[in-house]
């Protein structure tokens, strides 16, 4: 508890002086004032984050949070559970998606086991595991409190170990079947929207199961109460190991004034849980896609965030993070390689003509 | 005449068993099928376009065309006329906002004075000038049919070249004081719809200039009376060198069987008269972000095409397409990289579940 205390007492707001700093510099680039929208922005914010108005991303770690969901034995998900520890372990082969887009775009990955119903033992995977998954939140809490506290510490030592590393930028991503209807659970309790809202089919469900998982939410939250004003609560009750972990990551980078990328829904889902328990966090998280889970929009609503990329994608594992990456690295770029009007060959009244 | 001509019966279809090898190993891939959403349509189009399953776009080159429009004189931009000279040289020196992002993603930059109203005498320019600048589409029509038809026929030499060369895939920009005004015209008359909905405030009207500015296109397309079923009069008559040269381009690309990229909303003009001159153009075109310019998204839907980023930029120059060849190279590198079921662990009972 101790470490989580600490964490949110710790996270201080955005530097708005050099916010300003690097406004002025962006509004001295030959180019009509903010036509850059929203790579102007991120540079903005970049500064904000870090205190310095030039910044690199050269070191990229994308932390995926890998575990089970009791949930699953209500039949919400197309894939069966044991699919989990597969996957987790193809993430640490380097066969699945992020893995493919991190070794393009020079990012690395780490997988960690907080709560895969399964002992995962090739080299590689981080043992963070709380517990062999979750219990099935349509009968009871997914995890008790406790449980929760300590996987949202062990996402905050992982992101806390990422950036004494010296990595300059974290992203988020997970594997875990049924996570999608632990999401949308979250979103309905912060949002007060129905399971119609914040449910999609994931992987692949038939109309059937659909309903059956929109059942599923709905019942969870009935028997469960999740005080909406404790994200812990709600965590605990209706959220799962991953959401739990990736929320701890958010806080630490917000603590180590680091930048943090949301992918998915599900990382999205995280993302508001940091965002509920210091409104501050928001502050040094990015978004990257807007994911084609239906929730996925009032996800991003209820943070505040707008996404970037309209991908339509829907993989989750932070395969997002690094085309959000690459569209960051741009905008840096720009800020750092475009001239200023007094740079340049424009004279003065041209100078004054364009602003 | 001719060059055009033979373009336009140039342009073949898409490779549909391209297309449908492309996909079927996108199905074989270990993730849930669709679930990369966009990045797997890029893939399957670049199939089509080729005719080869895996491709890259190692060699990229975005074709800047600069070029002036009489409408100027009506105070329709924010900036004077003689900055369209200006940011050209700027262009050519590598100081604007297209060339510093070409830069970081190993982009050429083929610079064409196609209508600048004054000499361009720095090396590193294409001469392909067609007249000083169009003529006020108030009064009269911008330019003569002949006129039209050599600028668009400029636009395919330039492209043919750049394809001759080897270049993987292309981009289009414009430089031009007063070109988000033809825009709005041309994309007026072929959607039907009035100037409240396609004109914006480029680079930075105020509210009684963007009155005027919508008045201006009202009255030149009230004046000239294009006819919506002949794109060559629609440009010749509310267009612009720069559009014109661009529409070349586009047709080019499809004729050569390149992939070719636009940027904002004046490049979408250009490739929604392309479009109209060959509907099958629009196989070989690639969005990239949405523009910020109001008119943009009914530019995308009369097209028929819907852009990967949303940064609400609205600086033209090609300043998209950088972006965009990241988001497409990331999604032909999965296609290369990515495991299939056969070639990954998983044991043939999962292949089944997950598919």
């Amino acid at each position: 508890m101790e470490l989580l205390k600490n964490t949110l007492a710790s996270i201080k707001p955005a530097d708005e002086d050099a916010k300003k700093k690097a406004k002025e510099r962006l509004d001295n680039l030959t180019k009509p004032i903010g036509s850059l929208g929203v790579l102007e922005e991120i540079v903005i914010k970049m500064a904000g984050i870090t205190g310095n108005i030039h910044n690199k991303i050269d070191k990229r770690n994308i932390i995926v949070m890998c575990a089970d969901n009791g949930v699953v034995e209500e039949g919400v998900s197309a894939c069966p559970q044991y699919f989990t520890k597969i996957l987790t372990e193809n993430l640490i082969k380097g066969y699945t998606g992020v893995s493919v887009l991190s070794k393009l775009t020079g990012t690395d990955v780490t997988t960690v086991d907080i709560g895969v119903n399964g002992d995962i033992t090739l080299k590689g995977v981080l043992n963070k595991k709380i517990n062999y998954g979750t219990k099935n939140i349509t009968k009871g809490p997914a995890m008790t409190r406790d449980e929760a506290i300590r996987a949202i510490e062990a996402g905050i030592e992982v992101a806390d170990s990422s950036c004494k590393k010296g990595y300059d930028i974290l992203g988020t991503g997970e594997m875990g079947i049924g996570n999608t209807t632990t999401s949308g659970a979250v979103l309905s309790i912060f949002s007060g929207l129905n399971p119609d809202a914040t449910c999609g089919k994931g992987a692949g469900l038939t109309d059937e199961q659909f309903e059956h998982k929109k059942e599923a939410v709905e019942k969870a939250i009935e028997i469960n109460k999740p005080d909406k004003n404790d994200p812990i609560d709600v965590i605990s009750k209706v959220g799962g190991f991953d959401i739990a972990g990736m929320c701890g990551c958010f806080l630490s980078a917000a603590k180590n004034r680091k930048p943090i990328v949301i992918d998915g829904l599900i990382s999205s889902a995280a993302a508001l849980c940091a965002v509920r328990l210091n409104s501050l966090a928001k502050e040094y998280i990015f978004p990257s896609h807007l994911s084609k889970e239906p929730g996925a929009i009032y996800m991003m609503k209820e943070i505040g965030l707008k996404p970037m990329l309209d991908l339509e994608m829907r993989l989750g594992e932070g395969s997002g993070c690094p085309l959000a990456f690459q569209v960051i690295e741009a905008a840096l770029y720009v800020m750092d390689h475009m001239a200023t009007f007094e740079e340049s060959t424009l004279d003065k009244d041209v100078l004054i003509d364009i602003r």
